[in-house]
């Protein structure tokens, strides 16, 4: 018997994954932030996604409910943000013990309820079942245009790589009051320069691999450019900073850079550029380049 | 502090729903089988459900992996039927406990891709999370004609009551291994006729109820007529039966019987009739007739 806790989380979402079938209005499947179907007639693409929050995984028993909810929401607006698209609509499932107090579950809908409100989305169902733990499910949708979608696959050799906002130390309280990058998402989006991007909720080093896996190149990561709330290794391994990170052809960085302040009022660095080393992650740091190995085993995200 | 086991999970599913906004193209909200949102410019409305299965709640420990599978996904299309729709997208979440066999959980999809390819369903995405026992959510999608969506609100005095199936012991084996009547849900619609229709999950006295509240009727059963795999009294309040239960105008009954048994070729009954009194629910049994109380404490749903 092979246990999750010896093959990981990602290698038992490959062979899942693997069994499922295609379908010809399926644009992108498993393996994105999002799934991209075509809806005909529309001008548009749907996609698709969902996010659980566990007590004592994501989040600590006794939290305040409002943040709960804010965070449940939040991972999966995020998700929609790495996209590029516009949110629309969710669904929660809620799991709860026979001892949990009613009140509370009505302040997380309150958290959850503030957070759509804020970028448009709209709660239109669930269901309620009765388990040993907390456990929020959100199920959520979104559109964009046909085909404009921001997958994680599209990153070419010399684009310059960029970050939303600092990473690391997100465990401080930041995982439970991000705002989900929607505005800046669609943003980039409509610039049509972005050639990949995700949401960091792994940590800047494992989710940069993604866009190398998928987009077969490599990357080198500047080490003094990479904004940081606290050292560089929490900058590169922490998980849940949920910024966007994304690539742009360096022709069009300095552009992008100008649009950015003059719509956000703050500065986008590059942090890095892709290579054409496949799934090579190097850091330079002090002149010197080194190659930034894997961690040794892969865990199961946990906050708390 | 109110506790869920005090509240309920009815109770409990109206306080967090009366927390909810609405949508200018949101149909119908939570609080039937599935919302329902407009497509606007594609002729369809999209509905949207979701369901969760827990370890020992709706299946035992060490049940034939295949089988969870099917019930997870079985229960999401069974709601689907329930709008007469066609079901289109689903995406699942697992919650497995570290110690969980990962062969044991690529069966479980083999269960859900099974039964999603027979009704033209595809499972495009999910998330996989650590917890103390095995869960599975799915969030399922679908598409009925705009406006066609059968709700369980159009119930009119004097409409005959129908049920595709028998009911009653689910337990024994077909609440792992039911067949959705998505095909009898898609023929019911279209013959124009059904006012209001809903499956069958949590037992048909509790479940008549709903279309009774929400189409501010009454009704009486037949007890005679129901047709049941046990006892009245298991045909009556057994859960998971995923049979459709719907009404129809009397002059228009005759004619259904008839499409019915040329079209799937068994006979369709009627149990009981619509009345005027809002939400008083009869039995009608050696010719005598009584109030079907409600039964004095609901508790969560459990099978196993």
């Amino acid at each position: 018997m092979e246990k999750l806790q010896e093959i990981g989380e990602h290698e038992t979402i490959r062979r899942l994954t693997a069994l499922l079938g295609g379908h010809p209005q399926l644009r992108t499947g498993a393996g994105d932030d999002c799934a991209v179907t075509e809806l005909p007639g529309t001008g548009n693409d749907q996609i698709f996604t969902t996010d659980p929050i566990i007590e004592n995984v994501h989040f600590k028993s006794g939290e305040k409910p409002e943040r709960i909810g804010h965070k449940a929401v939040g991972r999966v607006l995020s998700d929609i943000a790495a996209m590029g698209a516009r949110p629309q609509w969710l669904l929660v499932n809620v799991v709860a013990p026979l001892e949990q107090d009613v009140y509370a579950l009505e302040r997380i809908y309150v958290g959850m309820n503030a957070l759509c409100h804020r970028f448009g989305a709209t709660i239109i169902g669930g269901d309620l079942a009765q388990g040993s733990c907390l456990e929020l499910h959100v199920f959520g949708t979104g559109t964009v245009p046909s085909g404009t979608a921001l997958l994680r696959s599209g990153a070419r050799p010399g684009d310059c790589i960029f970050t939303t906002g600092s990473l690391g130390c997100s465990i401080a309280g930041k995982h439970l009051d991000f705002v989900p990058r929607i505005e800046e998402g669609i943003f980039l989006r409509q610039t049509e320069w972005v050639t990949a991007m995700l949401d960091i909720s792994d940590g800047l080093a494992t989710d940069l691999r993604h866009i190398l896996k998928q987009s077969r190149v490599g990357a080198v990561l500047d080490a003094d450019k990479i904004p940081r709330n606290g050292s560089l290794e929490q900058a590169l391994h922490d998980g849940e900073d949920f910024e966007l990170l994304f690539t742009v052809p360096p022709e069009n960085a300095g552009d992008l850079c100008g649009r950015w302040q003059e719509r956000f009022g703050n500065k986008l660095v590059a942090i890095g550029e892709i290579t054409e080393e496949v799934e090579i992650l190097k850091l330079k740091r002090d002149k010197e380049v080194q190659i930034l190995e894997r961690k040794a085993f892969e865990h199961f995200s946990t906050t708390v």
